[in-house]
C-alpha cells in the first residue's frame, strides 16, 4: 500500500508514518507546515493535522480520489457535512478518536445510561498541553450519548498525557465510574492504520471507526 | 411489615433498621453479640452478621420458615449449597453486594470481557479497616466472570471506606478502568430492604440480587 | 459548652448538632429556614449556613459576642473583612474547609509547588448535587496557593458526594497528583468542634483551621 | 562523554541509547543478551539489565574502573553491600527509580507519615505485564518510609504501563492519596543521563538518586 500524510511532521503524524512503515508500507506523499512533497500517487490519504488546513486536506483527497482517513479533532458540523458529501465519491473514515478502548468505553457508557437514568453524569478529559481543541474530540463523542441530558465536561491540560477519559456517573448512594487512558499515540496510529486498511477494500460511503471496529460483528 | 434482624447492633445491621423504621416497619426479633430479642413473629428476616453465625442464624430462618435476606459476606460454599436446599421450604435472597451500582459494574465488566479477550485484568477492592473477609465477596463475584483466566485481586483496608471496587483491562496500547464507590453504608440497607419487599411476595426459591434488581426487564 | 447554631437543619448543621450532643454539649440556640429559636445565650456560635444568611448570622454573633466558628462557603473578599473587623472584639475562626486531611494536602501541595515550578497543574473537586457554589470554596484556597500562576479549575456535580478534591502536576514525562476524599460530612463537624473548643480558649482574634490545627506545633 | 550499557537492547535500555545518543554522547560498549560488543573504553558504565546479570555487569565496572549508574531493580541486600564495598573505589549511583517525581513522591510520604500517624497506609503500584519482579523496586523504597508500622503493598500487572505508584493514607473520616504516573519510560533515561553527568565528576562514593535530584539543596 502507498499512502500519503497530511500533518505528516506531527506529534500523531511521524506515529502513523513509523507504524506504516513498519508494515512496509510506501510514503510517497506528505504535506506539511514545511510544505508539499510527492513520489508518486497515493493509494489512500491520512489526515493527522488541525482543522485551519482541513479544506486544503480535502482538496488533495477529491485530487487523488482514494480512500481518506481523517483523525482531525476539532472538526465543525459543516466540515462534517462536506466529508458526508465527498464520501459518494471516494470513502472517508472519520473518528476524533481512533482506539479500540474508546469504542469499548462508548460501548459502556451507553449500556450503563440506560440503566442510571436519575444518575448525574460529568465527563473528564486530561491530554497535553499542546493540544489545541477543548474540550477533546473524544469528550464530544461522549457528549453526543447524552444529547437528550445535562451534561457537564471538564478538560485538564497536563504535560505530556496522550489521552485519559473519564465518565462518572453519580447517584445519591453510589458512583459508578468509566475509563480510558491511552499509553500513547502508538494505540491511536495502530487504529489508523487498521482504518486504511478497512477503507481501502470499499468504494465510497462514510465511516466511523466504530464500523471499522465492529465491522464482522 | 414486621422484620427480624441478625446482627442488629452491627455496622450495616443499625442502618438496615434505620432504613426500615422510616419506611414504618416495625422490628420484632434482635439477635446480637448482647442476645435475642423477641416480640413477635417476623415476617422476613434479615442478617446482616458473620460467617461464624450462619447456622444460628439459618435457624432461625428455618424456625420462623418466613422470607430470609442474608448480606454476610464470607460465606463458604458448603454455606451457599445449605442455603439452596432450604430456599425449598422459603424463599431465600443471597448475595455478598446489596448495591445497584455494583449490578451494574457486573454487567459492563461481563460486555467489557467479551471484547478485551487477550488483556490482562486486575481487580482492587478498598474498604474500612473493620472488614474481616478478604478480598471481599463483592471482589469474589466480579472473579467468578473470570472463571476461565487468569486474574488477580488486590485487597486495599483503609480507615472507613465503605467501600470501592475498580475492574481494569490492560492492553498493549491503552487501559480501560470500571469503578464503583459505595458513598456509605446506606445504600446497602436500602438494596436490603428492596430485597425484603421483594422476597415477601415470593413463596419459595433462592435468588441473587440480580434478580431483584432486573426482575422486570 | 452552651452552644447556638445558624442553619441547625441544614446538611452540615444537623451533622454539628449530633456531634456536639455526643460530647453532652447543649443546643440552647438555633435559626434556621424555619425561624428562631433560643433558650439561653450560647458560649459559641457556629454558622452552617448559605452565604445569603452571612449578615444576620454575623449579626447573632454581634448581638451574643461569643466565640464564632463560621463554615459557610462562598463567602466573598468583602464578607471576610468584616469577619476580621469584628474579630477585634470576640475570636472567630473562619475556613472553607474544616477536615484535618485538607490541611494536609495544602501543606504538601505547597512543598510540590516549589519543587515543580515548570510543570502543569490543575485542581478537581467533586461534590454532591445540592451543592451552591462552584467551584467549592476549598478549592479556591488551593487556587490561592498558585496565585501568581495559570491554573484551571474542574468542578463537578455527582450525587450525594461529600467532597473531594486532586491538585495534580503533569510535566512533560510524568504526573504527580495529591488528592483529598472526606468520607461523611461528620468530618467536617468534628473539625467544627475542635474549633469550638478552640475559639473557647480565646478572647479575640481571626484564626483560620490551620490555626486550630497546628497550634502547638 | 562515551557510555557503556549492560542491557543495552531492553525496553530500558534502549530508551537509553536513544537519550545519550541526542546529547551526541557515543556508545562504545554494549553487553547484552545477544553478546559483547566493545569499541573503546567507556567513561561511564550504565546496568539496565537484570538481577541474573548483576555479578557480570559489576565485574565490567570493576575492570574500567569508571563511574557505574546502575537501574536493575530486584537486587537483594546483599548486591547493594557489594555495591556499596565497590564504590570505594569508583563513584556508584544506584536507584530503583530514575524520576524526578518519585523523589517528589517519597518527600511528600515522608511528611504525610508524621501528621497522620494512626491511619492506615496502603502502595499500590501498576506496570506492564512485563516486569519480573513484584513489588516493584520503587514500591519497596516507599516500604522503608514506613518500616516501623505495618503496611501493605498491591501489585498490578496491566498491559504496558510504564510505571504507576500510589500511596493511601485512611482515616476514620478521610482518605489522602500521593500518585506518581509515568508517561514513557524516556523519564526514566532522563534521570539515568543526569546521572551519569553527575557520576563523572565524582571520583568515588555510594549515591543515590535522592543526592542527584537534591545535590545544590
Amino acid at each position: 500500500m502507498k499512502y500519503g500524510v497530511v500533518g505528516a511532521s506531527g506529534r500523531l503524524g511521524s506515529e502513523v508514518v513509523n507504524v506504516f512503515n513498519e508494515k512496509k508500507y510506501k510514503l510517497v506523499f506528505a504535506y506539511d507546515i514545511d510544505g508539499e512533497w510527492q513520489n508518486e500517487k497515493p493509494d489512500v490519504l491520512i489526515d493527522c493535522s488541525l482543522p485551519e488546513v482541513f479544506e486544503k486536506s480535502l482538496g488533495f483527497a477529491c485530487e487523488f480520489k482514494v480512500p481518506f482517513v481523517i483523525a482531525t479533532t476539532g472538526l465543525t458540523p459543516e466540515n462534517i457535512e462536506l466529508l458526508k458529501k465527498h464520501s459518494k465519491q471516494f470513502p472517508i473514515v472519520q473518528s476524533f478518536n481512533f482506539s479500540i478502548g474508546i469504542q469499548i468505553l462508548l460501548q459502556l457508557t451507553k449500556i450503563a445510561k440506560k440503566k442510571l437514568e436519575d444518575w448525574d453524569v460529568e465527563i473528564s478529559e486530561t491530554h497535553h498541553r499542546y493540544k489545541k481543541d477543548k474540550p477533546s474530540g473524544t469528550a464530544k463523542m461522549i457528549e453526543q450519548i447524552f444529547s437528550d441530558g445535562k451534561i457537564n465536561t471538564n478538560s485538564l491540560r497536563l504535560g505530556n498525557v496522550p489521552g485519559d477519559h473519564t465518565v462518572s456517573f453519580g447517584g445519591l448512594g453510589e458512583v459508578i465510574s468509566i475509563s480510558h487512558r491511552a499509553l500513547s499515540r502508538r494505540t491511536f496510529a495502530e487504529g489508523i492504520l487498521k482504518s486504511a486498511e478497512f477503507a481501502i477494500k470499499k468504494e465510497k460511503g462514510f465511516y466511523s471507526f466504530t464500523d471499522v471496529v465492529f465491522e464482522k460483528e
